[in-house]
C-alpha cells in the first residue's frame, strides 16, 4: 500500500503521522524514501511513527512538539502511551508577537434572520424560559415545561419551545462565595439571553439565592413572571399557575418576527467532547477556518476549555492583543493548575479513556488539536466563567473542558450559536441556543447519521480541503442562526445539559 | 390573653418560649407570676423572652443553651439574630454516658407488605430504575421513562414506575478522587436498591465512569441490561433500544408480590428542610417517638445532616455505643468545619433566610431541634455519604444539610422509607424511596394540603400529644411500607432530586 493513501503527515519533518486506517501487524507501506512496516495492529486515528526517536527526544505533530519518547521508537511503530509521555517541555511566554486579523471577503456583507430585541440584542432563537432558583423546583419547573411538548405549540409557529433550566444547587451554599457567584453569573446569563423572548421564574421560597441576584430589567423577554411554590399553595397550585401564565406569553411571543441582522451580530461558541485522532486534523481546523471568517466580518467566536488549551497556551499568548490579555490566560491556567492538584489530579490527566482509545497521547497532543478551533485570529478578550462576552473577536471563556459544564458557561456568556466537533460521538445539545455537531470522520457520521449535522470526514475520504469544508460551516452558521434546525435540537436536548460548573474540582 | 395560650415555654426555666400566635406589640400575657408586655410584633413561631438576660449571658430553650445574648434582654422582648448569638459556648465530649435502648412495645410484632429480593433484601417498591454514567446520557434516559409515564403501565399494576436517575457529572473528573468515590457509591447505592426491581444502565460510551464501577451481581434486580448510544447508533436509536428493554421487563417486574416482612427490615431515612421555629418542638420530636419504635422492633433508623448537628453534636457522643462511634463522629464534624472554611463559610452560616424568617436565630438552636428526630435510642455506627447502612438501630450518615443531596445519599445507603420534615413547606421526593412529608404547624398543612402527608401541627393546637403523634407516624410508615402512596409519589418526584453530593463545599 501506499504510505500516503494509509498514513497523513501533518507537516513536514514531524516524526509520526495519522493512520487513516485500521492498519494490521505487518503491513508494508511505501513511502517516497523507502518501506516501513507496521510493528504492531495500529488503529485508525492513532499515530505511526514514521522516524527514529531515541529516549527523551522530542516527538512532533503539527510542526509542535507533542511530547517525549520514553522508550525507543522506530518507524512503522505504534506511538502512544507506551513509548510518548509529557517529559519536561519547556514553554516560552511571548504576547502579540503572532497578531493576524484575518480580511473580510470581498462581495455583499452575510445577515441571518434573527430576532431583534427591545434592549438592541439580536437572538437565533425564540423560546419561553423556565428559570428555577434552586433544585426545590426543578420539578415543578419540568412539569410546566411539559405541559408545552408536542402538538400544543403548533398553534404559534414563531415559539422555539417552553424549556425548564434546572439544576442540583441553589441553597446549602455560601452567599458571596466564588462557588455562589459562579452559579449567580450562570442563571444571570441565561435570564438575559437573547433566545429567550419569555421568562418564568420559579422557586420554592425560603431558598437561599433570591431571584433578585439574577434577574434585572436587562432581559431581552417581552414578559417576566415570577411564581414560589410556598406562595401558590404547593406544586400542584404552582403548576397551574405556570401553566396559565406561560398560556398568556405564547401568543406575544409567537408575534416576534425575524428581521435581517448583519452577520457581526453572531456570537460563535465552540467546544469539543469525545475528541479522536481526527478532530485536530478535520472538524477542528475547518471549523477555525469558519471563526477566522466570523471574526474577519466584525462578529465574536468564542474558545473555551481552559484544561484543554494547556500545553498550547504559548500559542495563545503570542497572539493575544496586548501582554494584559495573555497574561489574564496565564493567571486561569495557573489558577486551574492549583485547582487540579487541590482534586487529586493534574492537567495532563485531561484525556479521558475515550479520548486515549481515539489515539491522543498527551494532553499537548489534544491541546494542539483543540486550539485548532480558534482558526488564526488575533486574541482579543479573556473572560471568567459564565461572564458576559463583549466581542468582537476571538474571545476566550475560561471552563472546564467537560461538555455540559462548558458549553452552559458559554451560552450563559450570550452565544447565539455554537459549534461542537465530536469524534466518539457526544450528543450534547444546548436549547435555547442551536449547537451544530460536527463529526470528524465519515466512519462517525455512519454510525450516528440522526446525531451529526456535518460530516468533516470528508477533509480525508471526500477529496474536500479544509477551507472549503470550512466556507460551508460557516454557511450552515447562518443557516442555523436563521432558523434551520440543528440534530439536537430536533431531539430538544438541552434541559438536562444545562449544568451549571459547580465549583470543587472538574476539570 | 393568658401567657399559656400565647407562648409555649419548653422545659422549665428557659429564658425564652416560643409564639403559638403573631403577638402584636403591646399584647399583655398574663402568667402565673404576673403579666409580661410584647415589646415589638414576635412573628408565630419566633422567640419571647420570659425573663432578663444581660449581656453574654447564656439563653435557654429545650433546657439546653442556644447561644448568649449580644443585647440585654427584658420579658416581652423578640429574641432573635438582633439580640442573641453563639458566643463561645464550650462542649464537653463524653461517649457512652447516657445510651437508652428504647424497649419493643408488648403484643404481636408489626409487619409490613414488601418485596423479597433473591439477594435477600426487604423492598417496599417495585420500579424499573434506568441509571445513566454520565451527564451525556442524561436525556436519553430521561426520553426512555418517558415512555413509560401515564396510563402506559396501568396493564402492570404491582410496577411503581419507569424512573431515570441523572445528574451533571461521570466525566471531567479525577478518577480515584474523594469526588469520584462518592459518585461512584451514590450509583452504587441507588444500582443496588431493594427498590430497583429490574435496571437499565445508559452510558454515552467514552465517559470516564465505567459501568463496572458501579454495578456488581449483588442487586436486588430480576433484569439487568446495559446500552451505550454510541454502540447503539446515537440517541434515537438506543431510545428505541432502551424502550424495547424496558417492554420486556415490565410483565416480569410486575409478576413480583409483596409478602409480609418483619417490621425490623425497615431502614428509615430522616431529613429536614425548611425549618421553622415548630419544627423542633412539633415534627421532629414526634418523628423521634417514631425512631425509637422503629429502633426497639430491631429496625434501623438513619439521622443525617451533619452541618445541622453541629452544636448539638455532644448530645449524641453521649449516646454513642462506643468511643469509636462518637469519635467517628467527631471526626467528620472536624472535615466538615475545614471544608466549610475552604468554601469560605462557617458551619454557623447555616440557618437559612427562610430558617431565619421561621424564626430559629443560631446553628445550635437548630441543631438541638434537628437531632430531636433521632428520639433517645442510642448511636449504634457512624458511614460515610451514600455507604451502604447496615443496622439494626440508630445510624448517623455524613451528608450535607442541603435536602436533594443530603436525602440522595440517604436514599443510596439503602433507606426503603423516608420522613421528611418541613416547616417551611419543602416539597422533596425522593424515588424509588417513599418520602412521608411531615408538616410541623397546621398554617402550612392548610396552605399547601397537596404536599404534606402528616400535620404534626396538632400538637400546638389539635390537643395530640407527642406519644400518640409518633405512634401515628410509625403506622403510617408501615402503611407506606407496605404501598400506601405518599403525596410526592402521586407526583412523581424524584428524578429532578436525585443530585448526588459533588465535593466542593455544599453545606
Ligand atoms: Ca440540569
Ligand atoms: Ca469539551
Ligand atoms: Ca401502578
Ligand atoms: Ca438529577
Ligand atoms: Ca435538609
Amino acid at each position: 500500500m501506499a504510505l500516503a493513501e494509509a498514513v497523513l503527515r501533518l507537516a513536514p519533518g514531524d516524526e509520526v503521522g495519522v493512520a487513516l486506517r485500521d492498519l494490521p501487524a505487518g503491513t508494508v507501506l511505501a513511502g517516497a524514501h523507502g518501506e516501513i512496516t507496521i510493528g504492531s495492529h495500529i488503529p485508525q486515528g492513532h499515530k505511526v511513527a514514521l522516524a527514529d526517536c531515541g529516549v527523551g527526544a522530542p516527538v512532533h505533530k503539527y510542526g509542535q512538539a507533542i511530547g517525549e519518547a520514553t522508550a525507543r521508537i522506530a518507524p512503522g511503530d505504534h506511538v502512544h502511551t507506551h513509548n510518548l509521555g509529557m517529559g519536561a517541555l519547556s514553554r516560552n511566554y511571548e504576547f502579540g508577537t503572532a497578531r493576524i486579523s484575518p480580511a473580510a471577503p470581498a462581495g455583499p456583507r452575510p445577515v441571518f434572520q434573527g430576532y431583534r430585541r427591545a434592549n438592541g440584542r439580536a437572538g437565533t432563537r425564540n423560546y419561553i424560559g423556565i428559570v428555577t432558583s434552586v433544585n426545590c423546583s426543578a420539578s415543578t419547573a419540568r412539569m410546566i415545561a411539559d405541559q408545552f411538548r408536542g402538538p400544543v405549540l403548533d398553534a404559534f409557529p414563531n415559539v422555539d419551545g417552553v424549556m425548564a433550566l434546572t439544576h442540583g444547587s441553589g441553597c446549602g451554599m455560601v452567599l458571596g462565595s466564588e462557588g455562589a457567584e459562579v452559579l449567580v453569573r450562570t442563571l444571570h446569563g441565561y435570564a438575559h439571553h437573547p433566545n429567550f423572548a419569555a421568562l418564568l421564574v420559579v422557586g420554592l421560597g425560603c431558598e437561599m439565592l433570591q431571584t433578585e441576584r439574577f434577574l434585572d430589567d436587562a432581559v431581552s423577554a417581552v414578559a417576566v413572571e415570577r411564581l414560589t411554590i410556598q406562595e401558590s399553595g404547593g406544586i400542584r397550585a404552582s403548576v397551574r399557575a405556570g401553566v396559565e401564565l406561560i398560556g398568556k406569553m405564547l401568543p406575544l411571543v409567537d408575534g416576534l418576527q425575524r428581521e435581517p441582522i448583519d452577520v457581526s451580530e453572531l456570537v460563535l461558541g465552540m467546544n469539543c467532547g469525545g475528541s479522536d485522532g481526527f478532530s485536530g486534523i478535520t472538524a477542528n481546523p475547518a471549523l477555525g477556518v469558519a471563526s477566522d471568517l466570523l471574526v474577519a466580518y466584525g462578529g465574536t467566536s468564542v474558545l473555551a476549555e481552559t484544561p484543554e488549551v494547556f500545553g498550547a497556551e504559548h500559542l495563545l499568548t503570542r497572539r493575544a492583543v496586548s501582554p494584559a490579555v495573555g497574561e489574564h490566560l496565564l493567571r486561569r491556567l495557573a489558577w486551574w493548575q492549583d485547582y487540579a492538584r487541590q482534586g487529586g489530579g493534574t492537567l495532563d490527566n485531561n484525556p479521558s479513556p475515550g479520548n486515549k482509545a481515539g489515539g491522543l497521547t498527551t494532553i499537548l497532543e489534544k491541546s494542539l488539536g483543540a486550539v485548532a478551533k480558534a482558526g488564526k485570529a488575533e486574541l482579543s478578550r479573556v473572560v471568567e466563567y459564565a461572564a458576559p462576552v463583549t466581542g468582537p473577536g476571538l474571545v476566550f471563556m475560561d471552563t472546564p473542558g467537560y461538555d455540559p459544564v462548558s458549553v452552559t458557561g458559554i451560552v450563559a456568556g450570550g452565544a447565539n450559536v455554537v459549534c461542537f466537533t465530536t469524534g466518539r460521538g457526544s450528543v450534547l445539545g444546548c436549547r435555547p441556543a442551536p449547537s451544530i455537531k460536527l463529526g470528524t470522520n465519515t466512519e462517525l457520521y455512519r454510525r450516528m447519521p440522526e446525531d451529526i449535522d456535518i460530516n468533516c470526514g470528508v477533509v480525508i475520504d471526500g477529496g474536500m480541503g479544509l477551507e472549503e469544508l470550512g466556507g460551508a460551516i460557516f454557511a450552515r452558521i447562518l443557516e442555523t442562526a436563521s432558523g434551520r434546525q440543528t440534530v439536537s435540537e430536533e431531539l430538544e436536548l438541552g434541559q438536562d445539559e444545562f449544568v451549571p460548573w459547580q465549583l470543587g474540582t472538574v476539570t
